[in-house]
């Protein structure tokens, strides 16, 4: 069942913990909203508003039927079809993710790996072959590349960002701690993983519950 | 200048982003909000409404103090001072994460590192001895750790961080892709980079802007 109303983005990673909670902890066919909060730390409440957006599908006493809305998050996701990602940047979290089961179990393969240093050209890790970054364009096409997780030094992120657009990459999964000036049809997430340890001590500094 | 009213957890994210931009790209005493905001991608509004939250230390025509905003933000976010944090998972991305200098740079000390496999346990990675979870109680104490950057798999996530709050841990940044279940005492914070590459597919998938 697709939606029945657009879903704000700020809904989607919720649905991602719930697919996941699902995923992993449903041996039964129907789940209700609260053994689904139990799994994933949202309220019931919350739940039963996000899951909303796909229609009725919840049953009074039974709660949600498990494979169908494992198959609606799936979609709405992008997750019922496999994306071919590159890592560029190949230093250590760059080989770290190069390896990370978590993307390739929802179906994210990272078919191939950019880096500026000519010692690492030509190499392979964790069977991804490692490429010039002048080789992108040729490589991008070749291997329809339509994800790039940059993994570079903050310094170049900007301008490696920039090359990677020239050579058709229309989405980024940013790790460098900055924030990238690109087109407005360029779709990018920024993980930086300094935030949230300081987000992390503000809480311990403030007293605060993190709620 | 410290906060006239409390800091609501949402704005903390983007305190630590004008922070990383001021401490970047300033070299100007004093910085306007449309400046910032070329620099974060936040608008001047939200800028200006976050930073109202500090008193009115904005001058008109002039902007922002740079050196008085980044003082209070710091102390806002406990950079003022150093964290000792331990790395529980000494896998690809714990290893990626000890030689993070992300963290080192705004105050966070990796000062040890955990992990169950007796052929890790006693070597050195990256300047950082890796100890057995079973000592994890005195080298807490020793190291006076406070965040425990947790990168087991999610099988033992759970189980990792209850043992590592037996041990005196207070705050974990959990990297492990599962929701942990622990007292209310204990702050955490989860990254977790399936969810937001999930986000992007979303994105694609929509033709959504992200915003």
């Amino acid at each position: 069942m697709l939606p029945t109303k657009k879903i704000p983005a700020n809904v989607v990673p919720r649905l991602s913990r719930y697919y996941r909670a699902l995923y992993e902890h449903t041996q039964l066919p129907w789940i209700s909203s609260s053994v689904l909060s139990e799994y994933t730390g949202f309220t019931a409440a919350q739940i039963r508003k996000d899951l909303g957006y796909f229609g009725q599908f919840g049953s009074p006493g039974k709660g949600y039927n498990v494979e169908e809305l494992k198959k609606s998050i799936r979609q709405i996701l992008g997750l019922d079809r496999t994306w071919n990602a590159a890592v560029i940047g190949v230093g250590n979290l760059g080989t770290a993710l190069m390896g990370y089961r978590g993307f390739k179990d929802q179906g994210f393969n990272i078919v191939a790996a950019f880096d500026s240093d000519p010692r690492k050209t030509g190499s392979t890790i964790k069977g991804v072959k490692i490429f010039s970054l002048d080789s992108m364009p040729a490589v991008v096409k070749e291997k329809s590349i339509q994800i790039a997780i940059l993994t570079v030094p903050g310094s170049v992120a900007q301008q490696t960002a920039e090359t990677a657009c020239k050579a058709g990459i229309k989405s980024i999964l940013n790790f460098a701690p900055v924030h990238l000036r690109l087109p407005d049809s360029v779709k990018v997430r920024h993980i930086d993983m300094s935030i949230e340890i300081e987000r992390l001590s503000f809480l311990i500094t403030t007293g605060d519950s993190g709620r």
